[in-house]
């Protein structure tokens, strides 16, 4: 047993329709989203067993977000479930709860690392499946995982974990920017009625499919947070300064962030972070 | 409509177990491989229209292999099917006819860079499809596309195309060595009764889904190339030397080629290629 460091891309949410299940491996969400270059690295080490401070029942882990002690309840559960004791050690590139999944990611990157640690023997599709499991059970995210293991540009045609959901994929692979005003409370705008978010989903969904490319998907992503109600005003203000530019942008759901196709932030004059699209997912850090 | 560049892994094929059918997005195996960061880049050119010299009906691309003319009749068919004229640039970091997936890869990416340069808007599972369809129909392979496509150590649960098959993975990503001892004609070795690679090639699959290491697959794949009876003797004499230092290797499904985890050839004195297994899978080239 050794310590192994697993990558899992941001993942920017432009649409979604939420499907909550009890079953967590059921639960999921419709969708479409970015996966960004800059994610989150995630090194488990296996935790000392005996020694006082470090107690080694399963799902006890020690965790350090960006070097400072933390909480992440997916993580814990998919030590727990993976029956493991674990120290964490999640850096992100992306800010946390902004709208990047930085909790998809740090759980997608436990499991993959933590099978690799401790010779665990699962398949990709059980740890993904934990992963999406972990965080639909702890509510904080429904198709950041699933998107996160795909990268690109995924599209959830079904929700749930794999084996459940289904998975496609938008083959383009463009420049990113993107600007964060800080966090959002994803209960306060989920609490109220769902139905209207579920019905601009759906329809966002029908549109990309109609012609997968990144115009679509930055169009439909637009059109679904106009319609869902749930622009904010300092996103509102920055999406109108892009388009008036001639850009494409939108906001992350669900964040304080607002994320452009190509050089569109910074043509508006905002000071933009910017990465490529992650061309592909999740992964265990190569050897060799 | 410009020129678009994608790169698809080379995958070598561990154990499989044919199931060819009559409809080619049916048409696949079950079974499990390795897709290699060395692979095959393709760029394709838009045809010129008009031009006496270069006819546009579909289908009909000039094809450069490594630099010079060739033929390769999944990449005709990709292109006939996505009803597009172009030039066709392949370039191949392994050999061709060897075992690698060249075909697979070059179909995939084939489709990958037509759908980028002729703005297609097809979704990244109808393209896959399209080039595992024309590999199938081709006879040049049943499941190396699918495999580049996810990338990493891909397993083939189910045969087909996306929205048919069904995949999972090794979540592994060790270092890979290679030798290859030219080519074989996969007519001529599966040319007879296919009943008995099917049932070692099922057999290996239980074994590795019980176990889903690197291990187990090095391990699976050496025992299904003795029981099928498809080990060749230069490829026999180095996967026993590979084993003689410890080592584990088996032979590439269907080529002169061995292949060994680690530093399997070169601690038993062979010249070898070595690379990183390939991390995710097949893409199109990112901007920005």
């Amino acid at each position: 047993m050794d310590e192994a460091t697993a990558f899992a891309p941001g993942h920017v949410t432009a649409f979604f329709a939420p499907y909550p299940d009890r079953d967590p491996v059921r639960s999921g969400s419709r969708g479409a989203g970015i996966a960004l270059s800059d994610g989150v690295e995630v090194t488990v080490t296996p935790a000392a067993a005996g020694e006082p401070d470090r107690p080694d029942d399963a799902g006890l882990a020690s965790l350090e977000l960006d070097g400072a002690a933390a909480e992440m309840e997916p993580v814990s559960r998919v030590l727990a479930e993976l029956n493991v004791a674990a120290e964490v050690e999640v850096d992100s590139d992306v800010p946390v709860g902004a709208g990047f999944g930085v909790s998809g990611a740090a759980a997608l990157g436990t499991a993959l690392a933590a099978n690799a640690a401790f010779d665990l023997d699962r398949s990709e599709n059980d740890l993904v499946r934990v992963a999406h499991a972990a965080e639909a059970a702890a509510g904080t995210g429904l198709g950041d995982v699933v998107g996160q293991f795909r990268g690109g540009l995924p599209v959830r045609l079904e929700p749930g974990a794999p084996g459940y959901g289904r998975m496609d994929g938008v083959p383009a692979r463009p420049r990113i920017e993107y600007v964060s005003f800080g966090e959002l409370s994803t209960e306060r705008v989920l609490g109220g009625d769902l139905d209207p978010v579920r019905e601009a989903g759906e329809a966002a969904l029908t549109r990309l499919m109609r012609a997968p490319d990144e115009l679509e998907l930055f169009a439909a992503g637009r059109e679904f947070a106009g319609e869902a109600g749930l622009l904010v005003p300092e996103v509102a203000e920055a999406v109108e300064a892009v388009e008036a530019e001639g850009g494409l942008a939108s906001m992350a759901m669900l964040g304080r962030t607002v994320y452009a196709l190509g050089t569109g932030l910074s043509d508006a004059g905002y000071d933009t972070e910017a990465c490529p699209v992650h061309p592909t997912g999740a992964t265990l850090r190569t050897e060799g």
